[in-house]
């Protein structure tokens, strides 16, 4: 039975899927000989459709899949009808949306940027393609595609990124690990290297685990393309449709998205100056079969707070108690600005139930996708099967040269240099934020890139972004960084996050200046609208 | 309702779902305070059921997910009692198998090298993860990452690997170009990359793929981490489970997994010395409802054949006639030993509907990570999101330096002169080959790395390639690069996958000597048989 969703005239209400029977036309081919190609009598039947109004505007077409069984053709048939449809400007298809009528003529306003209207006939095919399973995400799913994208002009000042500064990336010393390596083991070095990473850097990275009080043994560790696919391999791995999975709200917006679009039901618990509450997470263990629980307990992204001490065993010992898992995330835990440096949770696992993520995007440089996943053998063991269908290896001279720092001392000088540049920056950042009465600091951070904003006066943080792109300077809106609330909890709606990590002090305090020059020009009125969550550009 | 697989008395059967109210035990657990932990009732329960006899040898345990639901537990709680019987060698969980009793005493002869007893306790939560959805690949489902481990000790002669030869590798060419490039960019070569990949480099590929005539414009080319994820994200983003896929039949091992793996149903044809036999294919799209069809047009591997120019037109109109696109992999195209160079299927579609795979992997070195696709602007658009989820973007440093080598004139002289060098290799090999009566070459290759043998006297070349790994020659059984076959059909059983390209001609002379000593050893009647498959070492 094929169902064709209607536009419902309440936008909040969900949508209402009617079954074709009931719909407004019936579709039905001619397949004797002559007859037009079976892809031009669906294109001609759904046009004449859309044109009479029988499907309204915005209703949203069957997935292709579903038609063509319906039809009996062959999904292809389906998605070049769908695509002429498109090229009328007819329709519009976008990843995670479906296919949506959009009767309105022409130059009346495509919201979303819809561009199917300049898409060259012959590719028409493709549009009708179905989605990766991101459905849930939203407005946001692009949006570290277009962070990495990096819009930005010469007099941009740009506290968007999650970038090491460039003028803090160890250019000089990694061309020269780089030269080594290569000098030293020559081809060796540029041919495939094992799925779980070349042994001397997993030796490498346990080796400097063991700095920081974790006990791993070589094949305890993998090496993976950034801290990314590290939780894309477990969230692959561990991760069933409907599996509840524990996070930190706010979190790493990366993660949030890769277990949405793995199936997971998000569960998010509040974070406070003494990180995760883990108060809130015994009422959630006792209530729900969770999964796995995912947390940055050092120098957390996006709020800066260190998980206290008190919380680290309460933490442990209910991960114990229920058997679940801990999965940490440990992408700045090296970033503190003053001593003494954090320790990863994992130095505290009794019971082989925490496995850490770390990489050197955030101390070394981003560009040598190198990162890592501490696990049991045997799990690790899985994420390099994983890994072995996604991408078969990671690059062999990156993990060469970073092995040579990681081992000859030049990264602990190297971390030491940064964490008081960070920390300068973070100072500078605080200072600027400090004389901004219409940014409210959530909680001044000791570490890591971030600090995190409230909006007084109710503002839209989206709003407050665009227009301060506008200004010449790029922020994140908060709302990406926290799981889909229920109603009443905060969502992030009028937070915004800054990095202080990509620019100067200089450069903070002309970038925090134009941001406060936005707000102060906002009209106190200009409050957060659901409505327009689709419409404000990404940043 | 839980099931429990018994073990059926004929291996050759389908194994029989039996309803756990039927099976020989019932599972309860006591939930009152003060009872045993649940996890512990359960290994209890199960460890009693098989001791007794009560759950055969081989059975396979229910899914963990499947019985926590029906007993209302988490589902680690069921990992941990499965992890327990595994610690204690009573089950035997591996990705792809389920979790199998093993009754058998400890020491009496595991198959599948199962290595569980061995595991510390404390780990035993792992064992029971669910698998990553290949559980139809069997026994091969590791051959990659196997392979890529590289078990070779100083005197092994490897025909194995799908690797360019060491030699051949241009270190000092790739070393001055990183560096080159590092000094020219500074820290920017070292930060995140655009997901889709460097401008410069899709500007570079776009006009290498100009010089073998395909027109293509940069926002149509995404640089990949290799052909591998190429791969990966095109059956990622298009394959929904039940899909029917046409592949030659062999084809290369890791596009039949991924594919297998992401749910397609696998069509084979056959490949001759003019190529996939496109005659076969037409009744296939008149028969099936087809997604798409993965085609290696130009030196094939591992056969070395090339689609004649008739079979190019013929597969070209029907991809047309039917709507379905072609996949190519062009990973050897540009290795023929001899001009005139092949020209990719891509140049003569005017449809749209052909999708490129190209890489410099086989050409200058694969640890470079770096590969790509082409195709139409929309596709780029979803490869490109679905690319964000995996690993957000690709080695910065590896894009600059094939940007300038591409560019630099440096790639053409290169490939000039590895023609001539692998054209050597390749005549050292078919000289030795024909002078070994034992070995059978399909037919004679104009390029690429590989010749395809079948086997005299129905030997299987699992065991023969066992045996030639002790004799000091590593070479692969062909049925990896089979997909599953129709009973009758052609399926690699008898054949072996020979690679000339990382030896040199006197090495090819050895280790074909090698492998006919090995030959001539055994006894005529070792052939082919279906139930050493999972026993069969994996090379």
């Amino acid at each position: 039975m094929i169902a064709l969703e209607q536009a419902s005239p309440t936008p909040a209400r969900r949508r209402r899927l009617i079954p074709v029977s009931d719909a407004p036309f019936r579709l039905t081919l001619d397949r004797r000989p002559g007859a037009p190609p079976l892809y031009r009598q669906i294109y001609t039947s759904l046009r004449a459709a859309i044109l009479a109004g029988a499907l309204a505007d915005d209703a949203r077409l069957p997935p292709e899949r579903e038609l063509a069984t319906a039809l009996g053709v062959n999904r292809t048939t389906v998605m070049r009808a769908f695509g002429e449809l498109a090229a009328d400007g007819l329709v519009v298809g976008r990843p995670g949306w479906g296919t949506r009528v959009r009767a309105a003529p022409a130059g009346a306003g495509t919201p979303n940027g819809a561009t199917n209207a300049a898409l060259p006939r012959e590719h028409v095919w493709l549009l009708g393609l179905p989605s990766i399973g991101h459905g849930r995400l939203g407005p946001d799913i692009a949006i570290l595609r277009d962070i990495a994208a990096g819009h930005r002009h010469a007099d941009m000042i740009s506290f968007a990124e999650g970038t090491p500064g460039h003028d803090l990336i160890p250019v000089q010393a990694i061309r020269q690990s780089l030269d080594r390596a290569l000098g030293g083991v020559g081809a060796a070095g540029l041919s495939y290297a094992p799925v779980e990473g070349l042994a001397s850097l997993r030796c490498a990275i346990a080796g400097r685990l063991a700095v920081q009080g974790v006990k791993a043994s070589p094949d305890e560790v993998m090496v993976v393309h950034g801290a990314t696919q590290g939780i894309a391999l477990l969230a692959q791995t561990l991760i069933e449709p409907g599996d509840a999975v524990v996070v930190e709200a706010p979190t790493y917006l990366g993660a949030l998205q890769t277990f949405a679009g793995a199936g997971a039901r998000l569960i998010g618990l509040p974070v406070d100056e003494q990180g995760l509450r883990v108060d809130a997470l015994e009422s959630v263990l006792a209530r729900h079969r969770v999964l796995f629980i995912f947390v940055q307990p050092d120098l957390h992204n996006p709020t800066g707070a260190t998980l206290s001490p008190a919380r680290r065993e309460r933490l442990l010992w209910l991960s114990r108690r229920h058997g679940v898992p801990i999965v940490e995330d440990q992408a700045y835990g090296e970033l503190g600005h003053a001593p003494p440096a954090s320790v990863p949770l994992k130095s505290a696992d009794r019971s082989g139930l925490v496995i850490t993520i770390g990489t050197i995007s955030k101390t070394l440089a981003p560009g040598l996708r190198v990162g890592w996943v501490v696990a049991p053998a045997p799990l690790i063991g899985r994420l390099a099967l994983a890994r072995q269908f996604a991408d078969l290896s990671g690059g062999t001279l990156a993990q060469l040269a970073i092995s040579d720092m990681l081992t000859s001392g030049f990264y602990e000088r190297h971390l030491a240099s940064i964490r008081l540049a960070y920390g300068e920056r973070c100072a500078a950042m605080l200072a600027a934020v400090g004389t901004t009465p219409s940014l409210q600091l959530s909680f001044r951070p000791h570490g890591g890139f971030y600090l995190l904003c409230r909006l007084r006066d109710g503002h839209s943080a989206r709003l407050v972004a665009a227009a301060a792109l506008r200004a010449g300077v790029a922020v994140l809106a908060g709302e990406p960084f926290y799981p889909p609330a229920e109603r009443g909890r905060e969502d992030g709606r009028d937070r915004l996050r800054l990095s202080f990590a990509g620019a100067t002090p200089p450069a903070i305090a002309e970038g925090i200046a134009r941001l406060a020059g936005v707000l102060d020009r906002l009209p106190p009125g200009t409050a957060a609208d659901p409505s327009l969550r689709s419409l404000q550009p990404l940043v």
